[in-house]
């Protein structure tokens, strides 16, 4: 599996937030000269956002050797990526470098940790983050998950149908996915629902997938029992969300169910991290 | 104090990010209609984002109205915006401003209970966000830390001189001040230092404010002793910062000084809670 | 149904490439004036555009009024969106908003032309547009395309799998879609097939569609007849391309298929007729 | 003569309009792996939009060659564009030059063909682009109707003054034209003339150019002499437009006159019909 | 005559330009408090941005007045634009309403100043801006200059034909004016002369006006009776520039020549002073 | 000393506004061909911008060299820059980077003309740009100012607190500076002083500089006197603004202040002169 790429104008942008009018230390302070520097983890962490850093780094004519790709596990101490060049271009990406791998390296190892917990017990089971990205990072957010090892969801509003509760405040299920079908067949179509009674109804009007949301395990167990009775267990995927935490996790991908979203896999999220460190006597290059 | 505004533009873009080609459920289940919806808190918060998710809802033609402003601290189950409007709008906007506002809400909460904890202690000492905040969201973050009562730092490499250990590599201290000096005197110069030597040095040398970074309450304290002895701790700020959490805040707020600062207040992050519900019978509006 | 909304930035750009610096006609010869003015249908066409236009002229503070909205089918003579405000902002505004609505229009038309004629014969069967839209424009032309009744299919490439030609030269099609499966559920799968036995293969595998591509009216007929003898055929959609014109997709939409996708819809377009015309005396208000 | 080139920043808009979260197929089904594509004709065209794709393509660190530049007269079947480099790169660069490159191509192609059948007749007379182009597209179209051997016309609102009925509506024609050649002679007078006597009148008045909109060939005829009569044929150029197709343009093209303009170069487009082909065995590279 | 308008969006970016994370003297002393505030004219001026900014103004809530509109001389201490609203919004906008009036004030009213005097001598001959503007600031600084009274010249690269002497080193220019006339034919062609020869041969090849550069005003003279004698004279247009300044103009005014073209109007400016005052006790509202 | 990047999107706007439909002349006339070009210096001056148009032209494939760097002193008749390449990229770019250059270097070299003056008076004395920038030009302004030996100021709204007469009409001195200690640390606070008193009573509250806003030199001395006085001169910065001019700076110089802001180093501009020059013969490359 390949991941995609954030745009490098995307990456220039977060370098024009953190600097505006210039990086007034270096420019102030020091002179024009070259050195070496390395990026360091601070702690475990399975690598994210390597192959963007890279590429900003590069992207301002400093050399970058690493030994690593992204999705690799490393441990503590690691050199991840090795940085050769005008001390002012590694100064001007650092911190924008460090915040972007921190982020997607701590949403990548999160999720890789609850995947696993996960996998030990059901392997056929497997997690998937949410929309609930931060503004504007959902690209990097979702890069992140997936090199984790989630299933990405859907990326956006426009690539799979969800009827959720608001809608059907708004309209009866049948009628909905009555109209989701005529209007458009390239788009998986799932239903949330908040009961067994609903579950079934949603598989049987034809949805593709069924969003237990909020369910207890035992009404899970018993949504898909009521669906096996009426065989329409086999004709839909089923996915749990709601309240999941790592903590309770165990509980649910015991059940056989094709997918566990937590929202908390991007909007809980710890930065790992890593540092930068100038090597001594590098400026004498 | 006030706040400032992040620029609708940069609003749009996170809806077009989460509808590149529309919101399909909506466009292809959905008549026409018109519906009541609020926001609500699922837990206990200090409100941030409220007036960017304001702003955002009436560019879409959707009414607003609220009893609360950022800053506000508001209980689970509080009822903080509601909507009326056209439901395509309402459900277009909705996870954009639920990711948005529960981002910075979750800042500005965990902000404020860490400042607070603070004062208790110290009255004039003030916590202060960093630059590791999450790529493109600078300005967002500095708001919700600020809305939680933070003191912002510096917003940008562009904004204030901080000698670090990295540059420190590079040039001498007492060179590296004395130019910064030279080249601009409005924007104030800080010196990372890790040991009580390195601090009366940049003291001495003329620095604005001394960072002590990764030293224990007992070296802080006998560093500050140092300055006293010199006469040099009227001359400078005090900054803290490395390995300081909530767990251990409460022994370095008990010392004299300024600002202690905390990278985890923007890298990590738990969203606050909120969801959207539309109110029953609405839609025959 | 209703469709996406294309964002006012969008437009406004398409304003800024007709006047980079000015209309210097209007601006050179005319006063400040206001006038009434009408956007004439020159010929018969299915409305669409009609939403972006109006916003647009109101953008530069030009009332507007119509007694119709996209999707309406209208006669050569129709009066489609009356004016009235500033003649410069009027004739500003025209050519960008005739290109516009004369681009969606056509399209709009042409798919409605052809999906009556296909649902004459299978109402069952929906044409669908392709991804051979202008570049840029893909929002535009797809909108056009469901505004004529057509099924969008995908917007872009992160909205469903389309196992084509190209990859299976590079990996082998049940290798490629066990790897699809695990990666992500949430984004369906289709195959393209270029003979019986691919798509009884690319079925049995687990695709939910399967493209017949370049297939004549008797190939298609055996391919559905082997999918149903291994009971295959109720499992996916089956959806044709290649070679289908308005000419003999009568043949084709006879079979028992679910969609017909026609690069044509967007990749072969004459724009409809519509002109603006400023009413004589309109000046004088 | 050669061509504006399309900004990079443009085209990469492109890629991202069709990728937005990135080509999932590709990630989800691929290894990394090289391969050789070609792009082939299938059809006989006037090639224009390669110069664009190429440098798309480099951007992406695929290595292209080709034995054809823009303008060239191609035959169905030909390999217009080689290419070596990641597969993953070339995959998501193709629809996006497929699109592009069939839409230049198709617009060249037909304009080559008019602008032929219009030389066959009357070397002096040149056909003419219009601002009927597609949204956003204006350089892209205006280049490839250029390429076609079209006069580009004016490119925009900003760059020549066209005095048509509208305005006429608005202010007197003399009038208009004495406020014009006040207000900037750097920009070329245009007026549209609907009768022998407009054409006169704007010919007297120091209009350049005559724009004859929608008159017979008799009209256009009995205008010409008129015009020479009063001694004003010499002093304007002469551009014909209005109801002019493919099937009638002969008996315009063999009246005196400087330009034919069709909006339909533009505005009734049929892409070429180019695909890009994997070379099978090429992934051991 | 009207001028172009700058897009809003353009403005916007000077905002953000100013305040990347926000005013923070006014966020960090100021109540949330309305006000009155007048912008007020520090010395005569001709004015112009006035219409900017007073939709900048308006962007941010603030309602504008205003006794004049640009174009208008105004004496110094005139109120030219008078405020009411949010104190905050008035001082974000303030600097860069003050920089974009101030500036375009500066090149209209030098621009206006220049004109009269040679309308003052030859009432048919303009002054002319040219290309040499702040980057960036081409609409701007064109559009002061046209309401200072200049022709405006040719905005860009694209919208006229200027054969310079960097364009004879590389090709001769009677075939240069041919592959212009033969190219197209909708913008005009003018070439730089350096000799009275250059001029004529120009005039002969078909240039529709003729620059002559650098010439003294007794070369240009006989140039003009060389153009005269071979009866090309009526045939072109003559634009004077190169070292032309306010103080030695009236020698070329007084010769019998269309344009003046100033590189100074745009690239040699003193911004018009203009300030923003509170009115003290207005806060009170 | 060094100076932040402008970044090249931002140069490649500048191209785009002086080319958005090409460089017709180049291209209507020239086939495709090499050069050579140089850069010239018309008048001595102190070079800026060097960098930003080198890294432009070679964005086009245009080979750049040059035996100086941004803030040398360079002689009328220096070839400051050789290009070699492409015809048509050297002319798209000329005008671009030689309104750009000409701007930048402008502004260097009379602020190093200015700078030199004071400090032959006063070694300790600097001369500060302002925000009195050309919209959208602020990081240029800066940057070329700081080449000529300036102070940068604060380069925004955001960071550092300036406390001016329109904020006192709103809120009191004391209140207003208590108010931004609180809130922030970081970013300097200076006042700005219209008399004697009002510098006292700034300096008494705590802030870290006074302007002096139009005072003369006598009024500045008392100030510095009663400054003296209360022990308050060494616990704060003097900044000198308003009405000062080249003419009279050496009175002002010759106290003993920190700073000498004026506006019109970046408000009052005339570019340096610079021109490209074509090599005869080089087209035969």
């Amino acid at each position: 599996m390949r991941y995609p790429e954030v745009p490098i104008h995307t990456l220039l942008r977060f370098i024009e937030e953190d600097a505006p009018f210039g990086d007034i230390t270096s420019e102030f302070i020091l002179d024009k000269q070259s050195c070496l520097a390395d990026i360091i983890a601070k702690e475990d962490a399975i690598l994210a956002g390597l192959s963007e850093i890279s590429r900003l780094f590069r992207h301002y004519g400093v050399e970058t050797s690493s030994g690593y790709e992204d999705g690799n596990s490393i441990a503590s101490g690691t050199v991840v990526l090795s940085l050769t060049g005008d001390a002012h271009a590694i100064l001007l990406v650092e911190r924008t470098a460090l915040n972007l791998m921190g982020r997607m390296s701590g949403i990548a190892s999160q999720t890789r940790k609850i995947q696993e917990l996960v996998s030990s017990i059901n392997p056929c089971c497997r997690i998937a983050a949410t929309r609930k990205t931060a503004p504007g990072l959902r690209l990097l957010d979702k890069k992140a998950a997936m090199i984790g090892g989630a299933d990405p969801h859907r990326f956006s509003l426009s690539d799979a149908i969800l009827i959720k509760d608001t809608h059907r405040v708004l309209i009866p299920l049948g009628e909905a996915i009555k109209r989701a079908k005529t209007a458009g067949i390239y788009h998986l179509i799932e239903v949330e629902a908040e009961s067994s009674e609903e579950a079934a109804e949603a598989a049987q009007a034809g949805a593709d997938m069924i969003l237990l949301d909020n369910m207890s395990p035992e009404q899970i167990s018993s949504t898909l029992t009521l669906l096996k009775t009426h065989g329409l267990r086999d004709q839909v995927m089923i996915e749990l969300s709601g309240g999941i935490t790592p903590d309770n996790i165990t509980w649910y991908a015991a059940l056989k169910v094709d997918r566990i979203s937590l929202g908390m896999l991007t909007h809980t999220v710890r930065n790992a991290d890593f540092s930068l460190e100038i090597r001594p006597g590098s400026n004498v290059l």
